[in-house]
């Protein structure tokens, strides 16, 4: 109707044209009405369709509640099928250390970390270590398969009373002996990454320490940094290594945003632990050491995820290769990072924070730098927690590693590899480095 | 062209007569035309619909895999209950999950994630929007304060339809929903990082899009990180900056070892909530473009910690004083750095992502480029939630900032520094990008 036309007059000669307007309008009209037709045809049409799909689209949720309870379940038949396993080798892992005098000495927190109790004070029995122990322990060559886990303990306590620490940094005694046993507690028991795998890496450190001389080059701060971050590394590791966590989407991937997720928990672990005044060996400290060891420890311990080992190796050997003078460093080292945004913290760092991260990188993978007989059982170790990653990710069809995969490693391929292109390659640029000592040039000797 | 009409010739009388009869058949010609146009559009949205129509329907394949599998599993897992009850004298811990039949809309997770409930499909009334509601959006004079939330979560979701990402990302319609009630649902009742905050950076983020033609210039899958982002960018903020968290040592300081702990936090809770079926705006895409877009998230929500400005808007300085190409992307830009050690994340962005990361930095900090009735407000609202924090730090005796004290701070001061040294170069330097869409040189025009 809004079209509708009115000929009012129509001259003679235009007769016929008028009529054949007048037809096509009609004609027009007609379409167009028609088209109004088809509107509301193809709007019914697309409602009931649309009204369809949105009931339709409710499936994908049911599809996802599945998936996820999917993946749930098979959390936990691994969990029993752990416990299973744990169940029948082992006795009760529950409670870890010298369960012979504890009825409550570990407790599990909120958060999952466990505490030491505070009722009584946790007293693993301070050996008596022989002069001959004592020494033994500084040597790269220290056998570790041969010390129980009390034992353990009382070495790491040794370590920090040989180095001085509790005088350096006012340490409780008691608090020590607390804290590592809290420690202790917040190891998981995997083939590898386990206390033990904590020990060895700290003994490497304190014997580095010792080798080196770095005892007498670097402030004692430092020292208690580099062995307190050894202690701390591997916290609460759950056995199953970053690529597991970003690929499966675990709760610690999420938590932190697919970057080192698991460098970051160990890390937060380390000063949750800290955090509690009971097992805070760095209680006495004033405030800016505090902070300068929080910033040291954190830096090491983000420094051992492999993902950045490229990185951090290339620009360790810069450095090195300018010639830098490492012992020109007067704590700026430490506190050089403090409020300083994130990106500067990986990058900005002085060359002596360098050269602390590639030793505790050193102390992290030198395994193959013992004596056979010491590093041939951590290689099983190793392949045994990748094995069983493995497994677990083929069952869950997540991408599986060529270097994890039973069906595709050997123990020698394995290690080939590894020593030739990591281990030697970083040893060879730690061996390069140069303190000053007075007047003195000392080379750094690493364990070969 | 079926309905031209040939007037041939006209008597002289009937001139005027029949110029206006074809007057009024060219415009029935045009709304023909315009006809067909209708008719062409409805059959895209038709084929599109019929397309999605056609991948839901293989769901039910799935569904089917699913419930199957699930049934397995169990079975599994009762297996492995019975023999570890025999094993061990364990209680069984096969608690069955998605216990949760609360009537609430809003159900608290463990991990502290408010989550919208499953039973009810929330429905917040889908407003119609003026269409002058609609262009006014576009704008950056947009008034926020003239919206209550459910009508800013209307706006929201407008613009998820309006820039079509509900296609591209294969959405459904009603987890849009959910999802946006969640995440408003996760900011909390701070003075100012609100979901109001969340809104307007969202909005100007839209605005900017509009305003520069990025929606012509970038994937959709691009715009969609980058309103998703901004959606996200300070999800569960506690109303206490950084630097209180970690002078405070608070859990987020030591969860995150004093990096970016609100911003790492944000983005953790961002993906929390996309974790949760019900919620992710994301379920139907592919494995590699969920990868995409977490990292391009992640990348953006993290470069919102003003403690990386210097860092990030001189970076970006520097590409664009080489004249860098933004153009050349293809994607580059958000799978770069999978894999790739974290230290890279932060130094080998793509021009292309440091724009990105320079646009929601501008959007979150863009009260001030605003009308002066929609900015003044945010001001107060800003300097309430920083005294608030500076009489906390004042009582727990931690060192107060300067720009926070109500002593030492006024409103037109701590103006016009941070537009001089914080808002007017960093929106220069935006202003001095090129973009190449096709054979043109497109410049960037923030609202200024």
């Amino acid at each position: 109707s809004a079209y509708r036309v009115n000929v009012t007059k129509a001259g003679d000669s235009g007769d016929t044209e008028v009529q054949a307007l007048s037809l096509v309008l009609s004609k027009v009209g007609e379409q167009a009405f028609r088209m109004e037709e088809f509107r509301t045809e193809l709007d019914k049409r697309l409602n009931i369709i649309e009204k369809r799909l949105e009931s339709e689209s409710l499936k994908l949720v049911e599809i996802e509640r599945c998936k996820k309870e999917i993946s749930e379940v098979r959390d936990q038949v691994w969990q029993q099928g752990k416990k299973l396993s744990q169940a029948s080798e082992t006795g009760s892992k529950l409670v870890p250390m010298s369960s012979q005098d504890s009825e409550d000495i570990v407790l599990t927190a909120d958060n999952g970390i466990k505490f030491v109790s505070m009722k009584r004070v946790p007293a693993f029995q301070k050996y008596i270590l022989s002069q001959e122990t004592v020494e033994y322990l500084k040597k790269p060559t220290f056998d570790n398969w041969h010390w129980e886990p009390n034992e353990m303990l009382s070495l790491l306590e040794h370590m920090y009373h040989e180095l001085d620490l509790l005088q350096e940094f006012n340490m409780n005694p008691v608090t020590l002996k607390r804290w590592l046993l809290c420690i202790q507690a917040n190891y998981r028991n995997n083939p590898f990454h386990n206390f033990r795998h904590c020990f060895c890496v700290s003994q490497m450190m304190y014997g580095m320490i010792h080798l080196c001389g770095l005892d007498s080059l670097l402030p004692k701060e430092d020292l208690g940094i580099l062995i307190t971050a050894a202690i701390c590394h591997d916290l609460d590791h759950p056995g199953y290594n970053n690529t597991y966590q970003i690929n499966a989407r675990t709760e610690l991937a999420i938590r932190y945003n697919d970057i080192s997720p698991l460098e970051n928990h160990h890390c937060a672990v380390a000063f949750q632990i800290l955090n509690n005044p009971e097992t805070n060996i760095f209680a006495n400290v004033d405030k800016e050491a505090f902070q300068r060891i929080r910033k040291g420890m954190t830096m090491l311990i983000l420094a051992t995820d492999m993902a950045r080992h490229a990185e951090i190796l290339e620009n360790f050997k810069k450095r090195t290769e300018e010639g830098f003078d490492f012992s020109k460093k007067d704590h700026l080292d430490t506190t050089e990072f403090i409020g300083l945004p994130v990106a500067f913290m990986y990058h900005s760092y002085s060359a002596f924070s360098q050269l602390k991260m590639v030793l505790i990188k050193c102390c992290d993978i030198s395994n193959e730098v013992r004596p056979m007989e010491v590093s041939e059982p951590w290689v099983d170790c190793l392949l045994e927690e990748y094995f069983n990653q493995s497994d677990r990710e083929k069952i869950e069809g997540l991408p599986v590693a060529p270097f994890m995969d039973r069906e595709k490693v050997t123990k020698p391929t394995a290690q080939i590899g590894f020593i030739r292109f990591v281990l030697i390659p970083m040893f060879e640029a730690v061996a390069k480095v140069r303190l000053r000592y007075g007047e003195v040039i000392i080379i750094l000797v690493p364990c070969m």
